[in-house]
């Protein structure tokens, strides 16, 4: 089968490469003869016997872009490109024309190209906005308070019209926040989230900037592999036409992070974790949601993490090669 | 003050008109100097001593077109324009150009100009999909099972993410069943909730398509300008973030419809009823919502009639002086 992949220079498109270049098939049943990988930037290109890499560049909002990209009808296309939260916000245009255009533009090649595909698209928890009810359940409205989540609500939209009318087999997956994130610390708000355990396991001091007390749902980037390996290979008909689907995670406090991470690998590298408040981020915070029911996924065997040792564990495993400073 | 209005060849959008014509103001305070009115076709210019009425024609989504037509920076904008339900789904292409480009065209046109107007957006409540829960809360998700229902939806965000951005001050109203829509039936599948009063009344003969048990809401075209005209001058800051709201209506069966027909017109009168029973159409209807719970939008000052009564009278009143064969 053929596959292609959209933001495939992005850590979890990276990710996601590797697990299929490791596992040779979809779900151990459908072996990759072909990928086709394509980002803004190069995206690095797996070496695999038997299978056909393409490498593809460019902006999918551009004339005839998306078009070329899924002339060789690939079977199954993982939807993954976008630019992030902070930048759509910052460059409205920029936001609208990546993050809508560059969907809509790929969405409409598949249906004039007629070859009707699975598409997998990674949406966010940013589709919701506050104020929440303590447990978010599946049929609660959409309400970004952003242009990222704006954005992402809208090509749900079309992935559900599309799909419905046959154009595709899409399923969307909001993914919850992805913790713990590979690399450096970033500018983001949620940054701390990962940092806290990710820098006091090699040894680096981090800063928690909010109480111990906040509450979010956190996903490992293995688990977000994962979603989309599970949601390549899922009956569309049990999903039904609601086919944007909110996944699981493991909703803990940071305090409860930080026992984790105790737990795993001691009192000296908990020490490492230094309280300094920063009224802006925890502003920014107070606003995201913090539980998901997340039923419907769970029932269509999306599993996640049972509880934040296993996300530590899991990055441990991952990037430190299982091993602690 | 200056007032646009899309659509305004329509039947909300004549209605429309004719109420701004005779109160010459917008809710009694802000005369009403100029009158921008667009359509697809040229729509009718009201006779107004002392107001400027200019008539457009055209494509909203056409290269330039929503620029020329918002460039005399009206205060007010009401959005009507589009294409119904049943046509945006026979002509995909269509649909997405006139309901989703053209929406996009006059909000991005708004935007570049940089004046901020108030702009009432015409949504409906074709952006939720079944199943459903008895009675449908403000917080309940929008799953639209049509393309136009989409387009809706679609619209929707924007609405509230321009409003967020500041470039104008967005209300966007869902409009249930408008009830009892004046002329002749057409070929909706809801074309009977008004056709088993509307025939009756004027002497003819009316079909009934489905059993007398279908529960669904309805607001009179009177209602309906009452919403665009209260949502023209409601407080943006009592609205807040959550832009689009789900306007009330009068929830009634079939058979409470046909109880109301007979207190008002009488035993013969309702005798005009013939039942006779279309499983295609009474498949479409099951999937249609029944009751809105519509909490915030009665909050913020929105009133529709209390019966279904009243809504009969609003049509003897406005369509037939007064008068039933």
């Amino acid at each position: 089968m053929r596959i292609l992949i959209t933001g495939a220079a992005g850590m979890v498109g990276r990710k996601l490469i590797a697990r299929l270049a490791k596992d040779g098939a979809l779900r151990g049943r459908k072996m990759i003869t072909a990928l086709d990988l394509h980002d803004i930037v190069p995206p690095q290109a797996p070496v695999l016997a038997g299978v056909d890499v393409s490498i593809h560049t460019g902006d999918l909002s551009a004339p005839g872009a998306a078009a070329t990209l899924v002339a060789s009808r690939p079977n199954v296309i993982f939807h993954l490109a976008g630019i992030v939260s902070g930048e759509a916000e910052a460059n409205f245009d920029l936001g609208y024309r990546v993050n809508l255009d560059g969907t809509r533009a790929l969405f409409d090649a598949v249906r004039l190209a007629g070859f009707a595909p699975r598409l997998v698209f990674t949406s966010s928890i940013a589709v919701f906005g506050a104020p929440f009810p303590e447990v978010i359940p599946d049929e609660f409205h959409p309400t970004p308070l952003t242009s990222y989540g704006t954005q992402k609500l809208i090509s749900e939209a079309l992935l559900a019209d599309y799909s419905r009318r046959g154009f595709f087999d899409g399923v969307g997956i909001r993914l919850p926040t992805i913790c713990v994130r590979p690399g450096k610390p970033n500018k983001a708000a949620s940054s701390f989230f990962s940092g806290i355990i990710r820098e006091p396991l090699s040894g680096q001091e981090a800063i928690l900037p909010v109480p111990r007390s906040v509450l979010h749902t956190h996903a490992s980037p293995r688990s977000a592999v994962n979603f989309l390996i599970h949601a390549a290979g899922i009956d569309g008909d049990a999903v039904g036409p609601r086919r944007n689907l909110t996944m699981p995670g493991v909703a803990v406090t940071v305090g409860e992070q930080i026992e984790a991470l105790e737990r795993i690998a001691g009192t000296e590298v908990v020490k490492r974790i230094r309280e300094q408040p920063d009224e802006t981020i925890w502003a920014i915070v107070k606003g995201w949601p913090t539980r998901f029911e997340a039923r419907r996924a769970r029932e269509l065997g999306f599993v996640a993490e049972k509880n934040f040792d296993e996300i530590i564990r899991a990055h441990v495993e991952d990037e430190l090669g299982g091993k602690i400073s």
